[in-house]
């Protein structure tokens, strides 16, 4: 049987992200887990709802927040397959998420090389399944390379 | 006969702040303008919501997008009653907003002291009615204290 570890739930990350791809979206995709079981499943869906706040972590801390009663998720991770912009550790600082797992890197426009706050209780790991995850977005960006 | 300026479009942003304030919530408003029509209104509604995604900003931003059938805003100018935080800086940043204009400061937790990076084409113009948009903040935290 597969361990419920980083791995594991990066995977169901990865899922939600390839379904993003085939909508024809930027492929990115988030879960976000409490006591090792996924309360929220999004991906991004900026093209489909014309709407620069649709990144698929907002929609997962909105999910996450409806379906405990609560907006703080202290108790919980986030798994996205992308390094979040400063949008989405901007509401992960609101939100006071308990981890951040990312999978790819943005070098210029993640959290990370912008500086952004995150709550103090916010732990951070990065590089699960990075090549998986970097993959898809590299695909998605070849694939519209060549029908422009 | 009053001018549409920067004052009478920041007082329709308060109208919202004052909306939020009357619900219980921080009271921020903020409107969308485009070429001197209001196309969205809203105010921060993250308690009602229990969503820390629900401030006013982003939930203008959705509605202008909405209106206008795409998801950029770069001839609209954004109204909000208090300098916007990382994530709504951040989004106006995707959404790559012609210009934010505000009323109150945000010294700890604003985008200029945090340096959330926006937008290089997005003017900024602050103190548009600051001390009522202050007060309004003021008055609500202090009857919260009172309540406690």
């Amino acid at each position: 049987m597969e361990p419920f570890d980083d791995v594991y739930f990066m995977k169901k990350a990865l899922v939600e992200a390839q379904t993003a791809f085939d909508k024809g979206e930027v492929p990115v995709g988030a879960i976000i887990v409490l006591n090792g079981q996924i309360i929220a499943r999004a991906h991004n869906l900026t093209e489909t709802l014309n709407d620069v706040t649709a990144h698929a972590e907002m929609q997962a801390y909105t999910a996450a927040s409806d379906y405990l009663g609560g907006k703080f998720l202290k108790d919980c991770v986030l798994y996205v397959t992308l390094e979040p912009c400063q949008m989405c550790a901007g509401a992960s600082y609101w939100a006071q998420i308990g981890k951040i797992v990312y999978g790819a890197s943005e070098p210029k426009l993640g959290f990370s090389v912008l500086n952004t706050r995150l709550h103090p209780k916010t732990k951070v790991i990065k590089g699960v399944l990075e090549n998986e995850c970097s993959f898809l977005l590299k695909k998605f960006f070849a694939e519209k390379r060549n029908l422009n």
